[in-house]
């Protein structure tokens, strides 16, 4: 067996899985959608030609993304997924006692297969509690103020169709869009391999919302391995507003209390980065 | 440019990046050598072809393996390093008040190359206060007995030249090397592709020392970019016997006191992995 795909983690760093079987190839409007099985990380999401979750180690992207927020604020009803059209972030909102999530991806495309060839995140989209739309997050942004409790941004990278994504007035947009007690996560980068897109998302969420902090988690199969959340708040503090015993964290893989607290530990590279 | 260097993290899974110029190129009686200038890491040591370090992201992984250990015991004076030819533990471990620490490497070839080929670590190596010994550390550990306060195994992974710094009897004979409250620390691989020497360093070292803990730092060029460190002690716990403010970190890249206690937080799937 010599098949084998690759991704080019930056311009001179390039990460490659063996393939089992490629198991669908396809285009939609906005990007080329490719899913495998491989031999070290069974199933495989691929944008643009971008690793966008494998089976084994999506866990800790899609606990990481939603759990903390719910550890801060544990009355969280109303919640808004932008991208995540994999079904991995509704799964884990869904473990929460929330009032019809929804989940607003651009790629019908994305929508219709993850059910079938990633069913251990996709399956979450058929799930009759939850409202998923495939529709365009930033116009559908524009029309809401005041609406929700948490809004989670499970974009791509800020290149081609995730971008606007990652714009000021995207950021602005959600927070009127959030209540006035709203939390908005969003998937960071890595200050590693792409410091300035880092500093870019920092700079904005910062300046928009009165309390920001980075949270961290390694995540093997994206780029460094050491991926940043970013925690946007209008009142909650991500740690003095920590609600220890808020849910039943046992069936968690990796999350959990003391993770929590670790992860918005920052080491001194980056707190010098974000000096600057 | 096309020339790239590829490592095989796994039988699966490779990883690799462009180089700029092979600095290097030589046989051991022990191991293949190379020395690589690279456009992302900068300068690049590899062994065997398995990447032992990069200038780009080194200083996460000596800080981390070096300096736990002193702030929970601020009175570390003998250091012996067993491998850790490149002198990059070493480095860190001079920046204490230390007595002339040893360090053992079997690879004449490496100690003699790195002050030339990487001397942002390798100049250490040359540090009148240090004790460089070309030698065997297996059977180096047997001569010795309660001599040391701080033992760091900074070795290769488990599997030829490293593999007799992983066994049972090595790490009896490290345990009589240390003082009646001295440490040991060793670089113990990644519970994400390789689980099972994961567990073979913990039964081992759980077994031995009265207290051992494993912690963790993000080394994205190493396998999965999760990198683990065991810390086996006869006294001290790394956590109850912390002193915050042993020393002055503030020239640290990576390592900080928040950092300390977060890095030996697990999250679930470690906890599991280790109750099995």
């Amino acid at each position: 067996m010599a098949l084998w795909f690759t991704e080019n983690q930056s311009e001179n760093v390039r990460f490659s899985f063996r393939v089992k079987e490629q198991l669908f190839h396809g285009k939609s409007n906005y990007q080329m959608l490719d899913y495998y099985d491989s031999y070290e990380f069974g199933r495989v999401m691929v944008l643009d030609n971008i690793i966008m979750l494998t089976e084994k180690d999506e866990f800790i992207y899609h606990e990481m993304i939603v759990h903390p927020a719910f550890m801060v604020n544990p009355n969280i009803k109303r919640v808004l997924i932008i991208g995540g059209g994999d079904g991995g972030t509704l799964r884990e909102v869904l473990k929460h006692n929330v009032s019809e999530p929804e989940l607003v991806d651009i790629d019908d495309l994305v929508l219709k297969t993850a059910p079938k060839f990633i069913p251990f995140t996709g399956k979450a989209l058929e799930d009759p509690r939850a409202k998923v739309m495939a529709a365009d997050g930033i116009e559908y942004m524009k029309t809401k103020s005041n609406e929700y409790d948490l809004i989670i941004i499970d974009s791509t990278d800020p290149i081609s169709v995730g971008e606007g994504l990652f714009t000021k007035e995207f950021y602005k947009n959600c927070f009127n869009a959030l209540k006035e007690d709203g939390i908005l996560i969003n998937q960071a980068e890595s200050p590693f391999y792409y410091e300035k897109q880092f500093l870019n998302i920092y700079e904005k969420l910062n300046s928009i919302f009165p309390i920001f902090s980075f949270y961290s988690a390694p995540v093997p199969t994206y780029g460094s391995g050491y991926w940043m959340f970013g925690f946007a708040s209008k009142k909650y503090h991500p740690l003095n507003d920590f609600k220890a015993d808020s849910f039943d964290l046992s069936t968690m893989k990796y999350y959990n209390t003391d993770i929590h607290k670790a992860a918005f530990v920052m080491p001194n590279f980056v707190k010098n980065l974000l000096k600057r």
